[in-house]
């Protein structure tokens, strides 16, 4: 193989694989070359990706290392989305009742997803986190990509008790519409001493996020990083107090179908 | 930029976006180079992925036209996967309290999801699918991943009715256990007329799939494949008739603690 046949052949495993470390010498294997010029091959893709900033490859050294592809957005390409996504769900047409807005199609696109998996993995790349924890529904999307990026595995905590998951841990909690509800946990999700990331769709007083933090406690783990891509400015004080946002939903007001949304102050996109 | 550096980035970019189609102008401007030397960069790349089984380069000629990766499994590695997610199910720990066996970590794991979406990908490619459609939970993430695999929107189907969602299409339908349930579906989430793929974890006699049928048919709207990871060996007669499953679960006795589940005969799985 030629130099620039390696180079995407080594591309595609990377990438294929975000945050998963592979020796140099599964590569030496696979190409039946020189630990020297796989070596030689990474440094070039490592340039190439970040000069277009798409992303880094990070070496490992010792016995155990290897090279892993890091996602990672550029400021640039971060703005952008942000004001993208802020332009979409300022349009009236998708105030709901209630003064909610519809974001389910934003959600179920994979291109949108990725990237904000990307973002918060970014966020969230130095907490050591063993999972990625959602509750159904919407934050599953978002969850999956974060994980996806992390090469974690994503747990989902359900509003029912399915069979289909044995014994679990239930919890109830006091919504802020002042409804009681259940959220409930395969004993057999997380790992005892496990540190897991909390990513949702969606925060407005907190009460959801607050259970996730108790129902993780139950387990003998520990929420070590959370994130939302959207929460309301009101109420200002919310029931969890260290969490990341990317948009601030400031106002819905149904009678003058009028929505402001904006991207979220950058000290908390970090 | 030299020929491996462009391959590189080429590479990451049509890798980051299976079944997108790119025009050759996009890549021309990205790397300021001819149409030419753009046109043999990705022959270069489409033969190095095809010789390692990594997927395939689809070019699409005329005006509107431009080149797509298609992800594409090979057959060792489809039967590889299969084998081991069978080994694994097969675990007599997974055994769940009226003969379920537990896989949400298995569908929680990225890298099996984003293999069993492009299996999937491959078997509907010709669907000329508009959406996955999944229905809550544990599916989500095969859809997801099949979605991502064809570029297409993800929509879920809910066990509840939330004011999120807005108004929404309902259909109440039993299960094979005789309770009544009840599926939703938000008015916004499928276009008349649309295509839709529908993926699920799990299929015994068949009720939910034939009650999303029903519900995307309310929407003017069509189911043109279905798949799902795990079938049962009984009942045999299900109440859908066309589908793909990869698994086939034969028996799971909880007295002896035994699990018996294979891959599907070679004709299911396309």
């Amino acid at each position: 193989m030629r130099r620039s046949e390696r180079i995407a052949v080594l591309a595609k495993y990377l990438n294929d694989y975000p945050s998963r470390l592979f020796s140099l010498s599964f590569f030496v294997e696979l190409l039946g070359v020189a630990k020297s010029t796989v070596s030689e091959d990474l440094s070039l893709i490592r340039e190439s990706w970040r000069s277009k900033g798409l992303g880094d490859l990070v070496t490992v050294p010792g016995a155990s290392g290897g090279v892993k592809y890091v996602p990672c957005l550029s400021e640039e390409a971060i703005d952008r989305l942000l004001k993208d996504l802020a332009g979409q769900l300022a349009d009236s047409h998708r105030i709901l009742p209630g003064g909610f807005i519809y974001m389910s199609d934003i959600i179920g696109d994979p291109v949108i997803t990725e990237q904000v998996g990307q973002i918060f993995a970014n966020m969230f790349s130095e907490t050591q986190a063993d999972y990625v924890v959602t509750i159904a529904t919407k934050g599953i999307p978002l969850a999956i990509a974060t994980a996806r990026a992390l090469n974690l595995t994503t747990v989902i905590i359900r509003n029912d008790n399915k069979v289909t998951e044995g014994s679990s841990v239930s919890l109830n909690y006091i919504t802020s519409s002042r409804t009681i509800r259940t959220m409930s946990l395969s004993r057999r999700a997380l790992k005892e001493g496990a540190r897991v990331l909390f990513i949702d769709d969606f925060m407005k007083a907190g009460s959801t996020a607050q259970g996730v933090v108790k129902l993780v406690k139950e387990f003998g783990a520990e929420v070590v990083g959370t994130g939302f891509l959207v929460t309301t400015a009101q109420p200002e004080e919310k029931m969890i107090t260290d969490y990341h946002a990317l948009l601030t939903l400031e106002k819905v007001d149904e009678a003058l179908a009028q929505v402001v949304i904006n991207p979220a102050p950058k000290k908390q996109v970090k």
